[in-house]
């Protein structure tokens, strides 16, 4: 299952506002409604911001029937700038975008057929990319999971957060696959429920045992010793090893 | 505003379940029915539940056309049983039927009538005496708060929770009514949101300033220092003065 993918000339997402209740793809071969719709929330969380963001560019691309490369290069502008403000708080968007217009922006292209081609390839790579780094980040945190444990997780980290796989709910993912058996306390993750909407549903879709407790609940069960591993994902890592994260993770840190 | 009170030979509670969206009076002249409300959750709060506990022995007293006291104490041992299994957490409500109980089956009486008005005078004496309480409580906790304070307040703790006045949000009332300029961060409460549904509603109603938080978000203003005091309710508090308290307490307290 991805999150985000490329299909007949145009992006598709899976509609994250009307899990679990319907799995319902929406189709965008307009760049500006692939903006519109991670301002309004159908595709969340940074990684999968960001794959779709660099498949937006490759979509404003292919709209465009400029005449000239320097033509398309100043379309894709203005594309770029429309990407960047649907959601400021995404570095990946960010990241992917610039990466995406840098790329656009070379002075090597002679025609406007092999630019529309190299942006769709290098957002291909961007998206294949995060599935493998998310692989090898479930199977590196997977060996610090024992058999038996029980794991609190926070908000969602899962294949709906990225594009397939996910990150910390990866390395759930990927103590499953081992065999380990796991129990997960799926925080809800209020304000905007991610966890109880699709961080249980992912996990019932791989057939990992999970309760969904209350956010306030957590303290409760880690007092009483019946938690192992908290597992959150993290908008931003300093290089001091400090998490920027969901509201919610600081009272977990303590 | 009570809660809580005799009407017309009927016990009447507002329906807290419709708040905030409806402000509505519910009437009860059975017992059984008013013991329903309780374990549907009609009223909440344990001072609350005590004091209707307390009024729905003496509605059983008067509902029992027993010719003799010792057939009317019969119907009240059941009436007892009845009420006790409504809600089987609430410490309070154990004591008010107890209490109200033990008056009924005391070899004293000569007469129905009596006993009938005497379980009514003791319930509206319980009643009375939590929101005296409340306002001893308040007036004490209010020389905890100064001017300028920001406070948390965690769960349902005001007139709603009580007869009258509140507990911890009575603490808060005092404070505002001897002209303290303070700042609620009202705590949503999950998972029965009593804090978004109910604090929210009555800190409106007697004018407080306040914003709702996420439960999540307490840890956050915590640690950038602009939170002064917390004050929550308590189940039970215990001689040592551990509390025992609605889910999220511990988190607060860490």
């Amino acid at each position: 299952m991805r999150t985000v993918y490329w299909e007949t000339n145009s992006v598709k997402l899976i509609d994250q506002r009307k899990l679990p209740w319907e799995y319902k793809i929406e189709s965008y071969s307009d760049y500006r409604d692939l903006a519109q719709a991670i301002a309004d929330m159908v595709v969340r969380g940074a990684p999968a911001i960001g794959a779709t963001a660099g498949f937006g560019m490759a979509l404003a691309a292919r709209q465009f029937a400029s005449p000239t490369v320097v033509a398309l290069q100043q379309e894709l502008q203005r594309a770029a700038d429309v990407l960047l403000s649907s959601r400021p708080t995404a570095v990946n968007l960010k990241w992917a975008v610039t990466q995406q217009l840098e790329l656009a922006l070379s002075p090597a292209w002679s025609d406007v057929t092999s630019l529309q081609q190299a942006l769709l390839v290098n957002a291909q790579r961007i998206a294949d990319e995060d599935v493998s780094i998310n692989q090898r980040m479930g199977a590196h945190g997977a060996t610090l999971v024992n058999d038996g444990d029980t794991i609190i997780h926070h908000c969602n980290t899962g294949s709906l957060a990225t594009v397939d796989y996910g990150t910390a709910l990866g390395v759930i993912r990927a103590a499953h696959e081992q065999g380990k058996k796991i129990h997960v306390l799926v925080d809800e993750t209020r304000p905007r429920l991610q966890g109880a909407r699709l961080t249980a549903w992912e996990l019932d879709r791989i057939g990992v045992s999970y309760d969904l407790i209350a956010d306030n609940a957590a303290g409760h069960f880690m007092r009483t010793g019946q938690v192992n591993l908290v597992l959150v994902g993290a908008d931003r890592i300093a290089a001091n090893g400090d998490v920027a994260n969901k509201i919610g993770t600081y009272k977990l840190a303590v």
